[in-house]
């Protein structure tokens, strides 16, 4: 059993944010609101989704399991716009999800959840770095070291308390400092790691410019970054791998 | 003879309405205004409009036919923009319509009428159905329609006194159903006919958004959408043919 | 020795007005401005650019010449918007330049400037005729021009004293008309030449549209196109040769 109506934004903010990783995901209906996980093919990108009961206008569930296309439900919430309210209410029998847009009803076919990449453990990690900083400033290093490189590096320079991003090209390098006053929060400690810009581009796509995003970092370690949607009554972690340091 | 002046968007609506159908078209310069007919290749989808005197800020004309590539038209009543005025002057011995803007003068050549596709009867129908619904009403229901199927249905619920659209895709379907309150007027009747996306996609792209549409409809009978231009000084009926109903 | 800090806005409108022409260029790092003077690969189309020291917020350099790529330095600006700072110092031993925009540093390998096509020596012409006109309808006559032919004639009636813009398509012409009050100035003299409409798209990107443009212009002469950027405090010359006039 399954019945919410929630408005077309926050609708909107969630799929975006799993399916920059993947096309299709489970989601799980608790109680208490939505959880989704989901890992890219290559398993170097996951994302862990919350969404409570209340970022809901209304909003029932009993623990169940569906199988979306997150290309197909992004569609369909596209012909809401803003706040309006869009109205889910899943058909247990036909598994099928019935979604109404003022008037207008979309017969949404599930997909079986077994058919879909299974869901991914998301190790807890104790990581050296804390660092609190706008989307923009994410959406201006992804951009800038897209310029140089297909990799970027991650870094915390404890001495100097700042948290450094770097792209190295084969002619062209960019590097962004960024100090206390440039953030908003910075828990200093070692740590230095590589990673792929074409990933980090997509999660970028779904890191609102104006999100505080916590980004939990070590040496050669993944990275996770956090964000919350839904005015705070929701919230995303994107971890990705490092790649190997390159010297 | 034909002389006239007009606003740029005037002339846009006049040849966006037509050319969502065909790439040249004859024009009826009568003396009480504009009148084009005309039909696809395919015999499928036509259109009928009357642009009155009323609608220029000055005309005159003796009641030739024009030949027009509208998608050169087009491109020339983009050079104005708004309300700004667009000069048309008929030179009827080189067979070449002058438009000028704002000291830019455009010297297009006509074609030749008889090289044009004959221009269609279109009949009058006595549907059983009248409705009339507001043109963004059709554009959702085009738009949502489109991502299930290559067909829609169109029908009235003489019961429930509602109207109804239909998309059945091979996994998704889509309906709209829009009562009494959320149209502007229905005369209920018998009626549900089967038509092609494709066409209705093309009309629906010059059917303003703010517009007040009444559709004609009857049981697997061609359905008809009249609409105005021009502030009410024009108007424009579409025709579309049903498809056999499958099922 | 280079060290200077320029708005985003007149940083880009210089490197446009180059780039329309060539990729990269030579940058003359004098000590009251900077200067540039490109050619286009077909030897056509000139540009002579000077922006005055007074152009930037703070500028110190003797002399020195640096090589570009102007598809690189163009997209860099872009990271930055509207009247930010834009911070440019040359690392002599390195040949880099480093671009620092708030916190973002971007460090640019520059071309060895002898690998650079020639500068051309642009003429001077004493041309009979001068007109200045609005970038907007520079714009105009592009673009209507651009729907029928290839080329474009600009000319002065000496007696009626009007600029005329004329092309010539092989049903459709295009004719545009400014007499004394559409002009801003016009000192009437014989003049008409044929130009590639190629160029002039390309030399009209780069012209704002509410800038005065002077044309010099003669009889199957080049035509030189000046106008200001930054706010007067720069200025661009852009010189383009006739075609053979076909009758």
């Amino acid at each position: 059993m399954f019945k919410a109506i929630v408005s077309a934004d926050t609708l909107k903010d969630t799929i975006d944010s799993v399916g920059v990783l993947v096309d299709e995901c489970k989601i799980h209906l608790e109680e208490d609101g939505l959880a989704i996980r989901a890992v890219d093919p290559a398993n170097v990108g996951m994302v862990d989704l919350e969404l409570d009961a209340s970022a809901f206008e209304s909003y029932e569930a009993d623990g169940g399991i569906i199988g979306v296309n997150l290309d197909r439900l992004e569609d369909i919430a596209g012909m809401a716009s803003g706040d309006q309210p869009i109205h889910l209410e899943l058909d247990e029998e036909t598994r099928k999800l019935h979604i109404q847009i003022d008037g207008l009803e979309y017969t949404l076919a599930l997909i079986d959840p077994d058919s879909i990449r299974q869901e991914p453990d998301i190790p807890d990690l104790d990581l050296p770095a804390d660092i609190v900083v706008e989307g923009a400033d994410i959406d201006r290093s992804v951009t800038a070291a897209d310029m140089v490189s297909d990799h970027i590096a991650l870094a915390v320079d404890a001495d100097a308390e700042t948290f450094v991003v770097e792209a190295e090209g084969d002619t062209d390098d960019v590097r962004l400092e960024l100090d206390r006053d440039d953030l908003v929060d910075l828990q200093a400690g070692p740590a230095r790691s590589l990673f792929s810009l074409d990933y980090l581009k997509d999660m970028n796509k779904a890191i609102p410019k104006d999100a505080e995003v916590t980004i939990e970092l070590g040496e050669e370690f993944p990275v996770k970054l956090h964000f919350d949607i839904a005015e705070g009554q929701g919230n995303v972690t994107f971890m990705l791998a490092p790649r190997i340091q390159s010297d």
